[in-house]
């Protein structure tokens, strides 16, 4: 049998068919085309749908379920509570996608616990049961997978690892709170950090760079670094100390087999992942035990939450 | 049927025969009279149970399982991989109680997560599956619940939110880092706060509390504060600020039906909850969500762990 796993975004719309070997077989794809009503994207979602079964040469009764990711909440009977980027407010996804594609199960879940979803199972996580994923993007992204499900909470709001607090009265954050982690260890973090050791520095080679790339990124600072900058391996350091405060604390709690880090800033690979590895080995709770959580590097990139959704029908 | 569950603590060990409404229906105990070798104390545990059998007037053919609570780290093997209250190092202790107590199924767990699992089920959880226990003591002690199982990580070293930074680079903490929730919220915490701000205030009532207690305690602030002290009031003030800032990264993350907290602090009852309560409303992630996690007082004291004990069998 096959699913389908359906990727909801602010910019494009994407659905796969995906076999039980966690291989996808065909796409469909579709901008979003922000702002539209929950009709209008829906219809666009079937569409992509019905591509991405063409393009598998599969009918939809070769179909077990349909998995969607989106962002923002959703609740357990398939509704979208809420949504900032997509300007949802309880939208029944599951209601407005069986009206579109007919009889066949159903499930919604958050776009971030997808691409977690995804990971443990197909990617990084090499079917792990135990498993967080952290994305390290415009916010912290998070999602937690024990013993093979997804830690949703109560009310589907839970896995927000980004606003747990690591200093507090610290910086603000989106959320309203200060100090959380996504306010340190965000890509937007990593650039704000940049910019003020650059105004403190006028002669670090971080305004060069800048200037060259025409604008301060997250790379910039460890670009800088690899030419010797002070002041840039200063910014690197910090944000390295930051990241890997917030990951002992995951590992802490929860001790997984395996964390797994996404995002842009993972392009860094090893220059940011060694010293993050010694960070936590130096500070984790668990000093006595064998087993120890393994910290990689996110491997499926966007198809990461295609594949974790297409997996939410076996999961349940 | 009925199980045993035993509380191995530094100072008392404590079994007891428990029906399957959770209620006790005979208790053993005697002193750990620490240090003692693991055989000893093993003999003095058997003989705990046998007491707890006698006075619930039960066989052993009528025990379907007997769980222990301990310090430190157990595996999954039923081996105490190291416990420092105990002096314990890789202690084979499911087969140490086998050995005295003959053929009955065996558990054992962390006693936080004992206890935890004993107020979920039995206590102020009322039978939430999802849920999260806090205990404000010499340290600040948890216990995860996820899915009606305990939440103890790939080494069995899992669910120690005290260890998660509040403070990047504050207090020193007992277990390396600096800045853990712990070193904020606990009442050893609370009590070092305390005198730093009975140093600084010569005037603040809390010198007579202190003095005519002939210590100062946890309690010293809060009866400063109700006798209308700055001093005391602000001391109070901060520790509520410290405790709820990792509740609400614990709501954050796992959303949980629950979240109780114990220890001797919350004697102190809606004085120390009301304000947790208005500060876990501000600042939790999930403000659009109709269901929120509740914060209520711990209800079964030191019986929570020997519940919680009496439950592993049936949650395996």
């Amino acid at each position: 049998m096959y699913s389908i796993g359906i990727d909801l975004g602010g910019t494009n719309i994407v659905a796969s068919v995906v076999n039980d070997k966690y291989e996808i077989l065909g796409t469909g794809s579709t901008p979003t085309n922000l702002p539209r009503s929950a009709e209008e994207i829906f219809d666009d979602i079937a569409y992509a749908c019905r591509a991405a079964m063409e393009e598998a040469k599969v009918e939809l009764s070769d179909i077990s379920s349909v998995g969607m990711g989106t962002p923002g909440t959703v609740n357990s009977e398939g509704i979208i509570e809420f949504s900032n980027n997509l300007k949802f407010d309880h939208v029944d996804a599951r209601a407005l996608l069986k009206e579109r594609l007919g009889e066949v199960e159903i499930y919604l879940e958050n776009d971030a616990n997808c691409a977690a979803l995804g990971e443990a199972y197909a990617g990084c996580g090499c079917g792990s049961k135990n498993f967080v994923a952290v994305t390290l993007g415009t916010g912290v992204g998070s999602g937690i997978i024990l013993n093979g499900k997804i830690v949703s909470g109560v009310n589907c709001a839970g896995g927000e690892c980004g606003h747990t607090v690591i200093v507090l009265d610290g910086e603000p954050c989106n959320c309203g709170r200060n100090g959380c982690w996504e306010a340190y260890a965000s890509a937007t973090a990593l650039i704000r950090q940049t910019k003020d050791a650059m105004n403190k520095n006028p002669n670090s080679v971080m305004h060069e760079i800048a200037k060259a790339e025409g604008k301060v990124s997250g790379r910039t600072a460890f670009d800088a670094m690899r030419k010797g900058d002070k002041a840039g391996s200063e910014v690197v350091d910090n944000y390295i100390k930051y990241v890997s405060c917030g990951l002992v604390n995951l590992v802490n709690i929860f001790q997984p087999e395996v964390i797994c880090i996404g995002g842009g800033i993972c392009n860094e690979g090893e220059t940011l992942l060694k010293p993050i590895r010694d960070y936590v080995a130096k500070e984790r709770y668990s000093v006595h035990s064998k087993i120890q959580t393994k910290i990689v590097k996110a491997e499926l990139g966007n198809n990461a939450g295609i594949i974790g959704a297409a997996l939410l029908g076996s999961i349940q």
